[in-house]
């Protein structure tokens, strides 16, 4: 039972879904009130995300009732958690972390963060002035495997919703992306696809570019070639250097991932095979 | 008969009226491809716009069956005049009309430019090039009120949609604005509701602003107060004098009021009292 | 002795002046490495920021040498103090505060923050996190005389460069602010001039604006008309209520505080009468 | 003789550089009042712009007096001609013409428009509105030579400062462009160097980018790979499908390319290798 129920859905696209679904909510006595759909007219699928008041006395039957009359294989959700578990991956650089704790400290991020995992010790002094526990696991001498396995079991006990990679600096293989599918989001410092990989701030100095970006994506196993979830930009002059490039990078670095989370965390957003669709 | 169905409908709020709508939708076989509602909770107000598709028989027959179902004095609109008919206000300024004509003239303007009148002949022969009649009204050596009753008499006779304000400089009367109630729009050279009134850049660069913008708003009675359709603003600095913001402002005001025409021909915008909804 | 070198000059304009300044500069063996200038044609005032190069040996004679070929009254500046000194005046909300102290804790702010006053004690655990001490001076119960002396005599023993009010909620009378002279800052949650004065997001609710802003500008004896540093805007739609709009605001106060804080301690910021000169 | 005069100047960078410059100036009685300086430090390279006022009366010896003080083989530009004379390529698009043309014949245009050459002959009817020579050469039919060699022989007659490709769609051989070399400038429907080539809009959709952008810049032997200019985005979501990217997409293109112009017309744009110096 809820004030609000949310219910999300994704399916074939087919004629009367919206009478369907507004249908048996009306049936179950919910009020819709902000619905929100797309169709995708060349792959022919429906995805809409509904927000109803009114008490929700029988989620199970709700389910039943809709699955009865949508396409088969919908994928249906209704009432996710609406509080996230976040596991924070980083590495040394701080302002996305800070950014995420500060919000957490003050209620203001719809999630919560259950931990923050470093490859460094750097932020353990600030993550903990928060209560939050910071579990150090090094790569150094480690094999790749070695060290995914204990970033894994690190992660696992805490069963989150997402791994918000908030400047993790090392790549992740397929191995281990593969066991948290559609649970890791990461932050690249470029606007995707331009200056994919390393060192995209030199990559774009030398280029002369007028803008630089940053990247808020799924990850999956091609590198930086995930589901895009948030992008945005800032103009640059000449007079931008390598490093301050860097700098103002940050600042949309910082903008870009929150604005991801709270996309995610608000259930906004619903995969579209390598597309995102995000109902703001 | 239309291969798009588009659907306004702006009532009391109440439980159930997205079933209500679709379920009506279904019965003539009209497939919602897009929906975009807004409640207003303050006024317990419902506001909606469908795009459906298949071919609409019996559009009588449709009306009948919402108004029917849905709450007393519901406004319903179904299939408003896709091709809008535009009449242009002018006095000496072109950068607003240009942008308008050139749209009208390459066909992206999804509406038709019925006539301009100025009440200076400065734009004349520009408006002319384009085979579109220009009316010239002085308002020199008349009172208003012989002034504005040969405005309307020249408008009148095109039936416009909407009477869009690009840039006339004249201040209208309530005589003259309600005989054209809910079809003028202007566009003014300012972020109101700051600067309200004359030599907005005046005012703006004596307060040391650093950022300017412009507004495009239905007209009502009062001077500047009528519900607004789009704003925008830029970023300025120390070093512009009152001539470059003006120069500067231009742009803005172009941008601001051809998005609104859009979002008008479009029917994308309703009123509710003095504020504007904008499905985008 | 510094590395750099940096010279802010502001005085009548006469003809040859960037002659006069950087040959003095060159007899110092200076090199001028970056010099933004500006004249104010209408008051015919002369402003210049001069960063230079090279060791500066002797700065009493630089300061002779300019002032003896440069007009009277020059205002000038040599190597004021890099690392500026600020206190923070808070009432309850946090974003801004907690923005400052994140940048101050991990040395991204060219400032010292030497204390926090709140007139509640909201704030006074998250501040001591970072190990900025707090003083708790609450307005209850006092006259206004009485809370604003006991205000200043806090402020006075840290020598501030600045004062910054970060959502300091009480007005602040002229005798106060005339012992803060060109030191107090406040971040106005506003685009100014629209929305003076209290609850501007129920204002900007009423008025149905589709862009807000903040204003963060020095503060004067009139509320809310002192000289304006940054002001940045964002769009909305009729979808934000009150709320909304107050924490979408939020985000773009941070913002503008934090942009008009790095402006001033990089000593980008001059005094032109109501209007401020910025060399971004 | 002019009331202003303009210099451009590029060499290496030295000690003193601005002393000399303005020293010079005041010798010629000419009072700096705008200048806009910039040090590659990685390259040793000083850019400067200086605009006086106060007449040149001796343009030969201001040359000599600057030439004989400055290091070797510096670039120095006296007075370039301020109205710059344009040739525009287009095939069939007619937004960013459109744009051109509507501001040369209202005089905002710092340039003239001496001839438009298309591919096609569909903005012929267009052009000549504004009394413009408009040449059809088409490609078809002919050799990428021959095609090039009258596109080249059409061009030069006219001396263009800059031959501006308004969405002229053929790829032109570096023959061809060694003949131009710095004068030819293009709108690139992308935000370089992401999508590179054919159809960025269809390979931004497959990406499921959230953001396009435009890109003019300087057209080299390497397609797409010249100086750029000017870049500017746009945020987009789920619900832009190609063709709507491809409109929206177009207002940028438009506003990018009539900035660049612009700032080339006012000689605010320096070569410093594959990247431009901007002095806005």
């Amino acid at each position: 039972m809820h004030n609000q129920t949310l219910i999300l859905i994704q399916c074939r696209d087919a004629v009367g879904l919206v009478a369907i679904i507004s249908n048996v909510l009306a049936q179950h006595h919910l009020n819709i009130v902000a619905m929100r759909e797309f169709v995708d007219e060349v792959d022919r699928k429906f995805f809409v995300r509904v927000v109803c008041s009114g008490t929700l006395h029988n989620k199970t039957k709700l389910q039943e009732d809709l699955s009865a009359q949508l396409p088969e294989s919908t994928q249906l959700t209704i009432n996710p958690d609406i509080q996230k578990k976040l596991v924070i991956l980083v590495t040394k650089e701080h302002h996305c972390l800070a950014d995420i704790l500060v919000r957490y400290y003050f209620k203001t991020l719809q999630a919560d963060v259950a931990a923050v995992i470093g490859n460094y010790d750097t932020l353990q002094h600030f993550t903990e002035k928060f209560d939050i526990p910071f579990h150090h696991i090094s790569h150094e001498g480690k094999s790749k495997e070695e060290f995914e396995f204990e970033l894994a079991e690190a992660i696992k006990p805490y069963q989150p919703d997402y791994i918000i990679l908030a400047k993790f600096m090392r790549i992740l293989s397929p191995t281990f992306v593969s066991q948290f599918k559609g649970k890791l989001v990461n932050i690249h410092h470029s606007f995707l696809p331009a200056f994919i990989g390393a060192n995209p701030y030199q990559q774009a100095h030398d280029r002369g570019v007028k803008i630089i970006g940053a990247t808020a994506h799924y990850v999956t196993d091609d590198l930086d070639e995930g589901p895009i979830i948030v992008q945005n930009t800032k103009s640059i002059d000449h007079s931008y250097d390598v490093q301050r490039m860097r700098t103002a990078g940050k600042e949309i670095e910082k903008a870009v991932l929150i604005r991801a989370i709270q996309l995610l965390t608000e259930d906004r957003v619903m995969l579209n095979g390598n597309r995102t669709i995000v109902f703001k």
